[in-house]
């Protein structure tokens, strides 16, 4: 069976791919770093190459910031659904300061054993160059065995991923016919577990909010005011306390609109997940989990909204005391969104559920943060059940659809801007210290997600 | 009648008087800064010089820090109480900058014309040199008339007042016989309002504490963790939040042990002082009385105890978001004291009122910052209607006992330290700019305070 042989070549190639990818990973492509240009663009055409090696037609294409890759591809169809598929992930990489933690040149990679076996160091193994060569590895054992690309392939691979992506939007406007696909599949995630593989079908949105409470037009000295006038701390304080009811519930009215229950398929497959609740807490030195009680912690995480304060600060906060009663204090507040929930109605909600507490003499004054509606990925389309059944066959326990607690803006951009649905699959684990000193990729991860890829196309392409 | 005499020749002699507070303004006798220190010495100096000549065996005494100085006189007795007399001022002043600020240098004194009559401006003018020099000349024009001071005085000038008066308690011990007398007069206070003398019978004492919420070992993501992990930014504003009731009541079990209420009298007198509350408030942009529901701001000022947060933080707190859910947040919380409420037994309520409302995996740390028991004058002593009379006649409008909402140790020092009561006798009006840029004080003030002070030591002496 031509799969099988697809997948030997995977196997026997393996040490030359590796090579491949160490090569690539020497290219220190910072994109956040103006001193790192050069190297930025020298990543994309070393991509460009490979891809033209794989029969693609592609070029590095220039934009105001690093140059994207894009290359076009068609091959005799792999037999499978016969999907136009795009393929996104990137090419530059987090900075690597502080230098001092890391135990060797992060852009002198090296395949390392340790006690949970053979792991790719370097800056970049996982996030993102490890994870989007083993979509081109899989390409290129497939054209090796059969003589051409398995279907219809876009490639799209972008340079400015870790500096807030400036070019994305309008270059995917620029080109929307030119990249439109049937489905975007983007790796850029990683494993439910170790074992596990994963299709990220939710990812929860963001709205942020930035808020000055104001009382007296000056700082006033607490001995001569203290009393008599209002303080906006305790303002801001208790508005803050009454953004959680006490089983955890947020209390701007509206907030809940457009929160789905989850799919009953969905919940019991998270059920038999087994995650572990007790080690992702006492990871970070907590045991009880502080979110809506009636909710488990994945819950939580993946479908529930939250609001948290994620700064706060007001009056003296230096060495010693300083008995001041402040003009002013002030919060940053995000919330991060579920389902159909309508980031610009809530921001108005929760605007209006402050006003309406301050009390004589308090005025507020709001700047706005960014906004992303969430992810739901559209999982009814067959295509996701293909994936995920053939990710099953390669790791032997079938895909999980999990949710994401953070925002990964590029799946909804794919929707918005081009009308495509998007499919996360990536390999990555949690241990690999992505944006960290001494990122790692696991060989395994490298190796099973070329063969994962592999069994991916032979289904859809 | 000889006290007439006296205010008679205070009358004459008011340019010279005004001379020599002139000359000691020109001293810059600031403590906080070292490059200060010989000009610290140097109004040290002038100050025995000028008490050497009144007929005070005065001298300078050294400290670890800037000098005390002090004086022991004896006259034939003013034929008033024949009280033992101690007077405490100081000669050291705020520093000035920003200098930017300031119409003349601050340290070449001048008198000016404004439309509310003529003022000394310059550092120091009320802030205390102008004040201790309306006693010493007071005795002047004493010695002047009668030959000899009013009766037995002991003068004790400090020069570290406005730099946290480190030397203040240890020399007091070294010297506690030498300085012990029947009763302090504290001249650094103020008027009631610009035509009502006043003497300070109640200072609010002080408790400062700083805590520290703990949830997570370290900062996490929101993205990651939000909903799932406690955020000690929400604990620490629940917590502030539940400080005060609806109606301003702090909720600390045991806080209003030994708050008193206020007796008939005083009460009586405060109601008669027609306080102008809005604009008192008007002058900050503010309109509504903050404190507890059931008392005038007055009260709310002078005899009621508060709650205040001077600091707040935690977070991201710089321009822009950073979606962190911090592992700790932080507050600086003072508590302002009447009566006899017990700083120690306040601090150690208020901690365990804390920790009793920490959810699971929060911990809290303290940093206790210091205490002062409010201060309450001995009014029963006959020597307080004594003073108020003098002063009443003086003024036109009898004296006001007054409360302080600040903190001024040094009285409950006179009495901890050395067994004394002290009364707080002052003639500073609340535009004199201290601690600011343009400080001045009135002539007038200058003028009735030496009058006031005649009359007093007529009294007392």
């Amino acid at each position: 069976m031509s799969l099988d042989a697809v997948l030997a070549r995977i196997d026997e190639t393996l040490p030359q791919a590796l090579d491949r990818l160490l090569e690539l990973l020497r290219i220190p492509s910072i994109s956040t770093d103006p001193a790192y240009a050069a190297d930025c663009a020298r990543a994309a055409d070393w991509l460009v190459r490979d891809l033209q090696d794989l029969g693609f037609e592609a070029a590095s294409r220039p934009t105001p910031g690093h140059p994207m890759v894009v290359g076009h591809g068609s091959g005799n169809g792999a037999g499978g659904a016969g999907r136009h598929l795009l393929f996104y992930g990137h090419y530059d990489v987090q900075p690597v300061d502080p230098l001092t933690l890391w135990d060797r040149d992060p852009f002198d990679p090296q395949v390392q054993d340790t006690a949970r076996g053979k792991v790719i160091r370097g800056r970049g193994s996982a996030d993102d160059k490890g994870q989007l060569m083993t979509f081109l590895e899989a390409c290129r054992a497939w054209k090796a065995v059969h003589g051409s690309l398995p279907g219809k392939l876009t490639i799209f691979l972008e340079g400015e991923e870790e500096s807030g992506s400036p070019s994305l939007i309008p270059f995917m406007r620029e080109n929307a016919a030119e990249l439109h696909a049937d489905i975007a599949l983007i790796c850029d995630t990683g494993l439910f577990d170790d074992q596990t593989p994963a299709i990220t079908t939710m990812l929860r949105g963001l709205l942020g909010e930035e808020l000055t409470i104001h009382a007296a037009d000056k700082d006033l000295h607490s001995g001569s005011y203290g009393g008599a006038a209002i303080n906006p701390i305790r303002v801001l304080s208790k508005i803050l306390a009454g953004l959680h009811d006490g089983s955890g519930r947020i209390q701007v009215p509206g907030f809940y609109d457009g929160v789905g229950e989850l799919p009953d398929a969905i919940r019991a497959q998270w059920q038999s997940l087994s995650f572990d609740h007790a080690k992702f807490l006492g990871d970070v030195g907590l045991s009880v989990p502080a979110g809506e009680q009636d909710r488990t912690p994945l819950e939580m995480l993946w479908s529930r909204p939250t609001a948290e304060v994620n700064g706060i600060w007001g009056g003296y906060t230096g060495d010693g005391f300083k008995t001041v009663l402040p003009a002013e204090a002030h919060a940053k507040i995000s919330f991060r969104l579920v389902g159909a929930q309508d980031p610009e109605a809530i921001r108005v909600n929760f605007r209006k559920w402050v006003e309406d507490q301050l009390p004589a003499d308090v005025t507020v004054t709001w700047k706005g943060h960014g906004t992303s509606p969430a992810g739901v990925m559209a999982i009814e389309d067959p295509a996701f059940e293909a994936a995920r059944l053939a990710l099953g066959e390669e790791w032997g326990v079938p895909a999980a659809y999990i949710g994401c607690g953070g925002s990964i803006p590029i799946a909804g951009y794919f929707k918005t801007e081009l009308g495509m649905d998007a499919m996360l699959i990536g390999f990555g684990r949690d241990d690999d210290q992505i944006h960290s000193p001494n990122e790692k990729y696991d060989l395994e991860c490298f190796h099973k997600g070329i063969r994962s890829w592999a069994r991916v196309l032979a289904r859809l392409a």
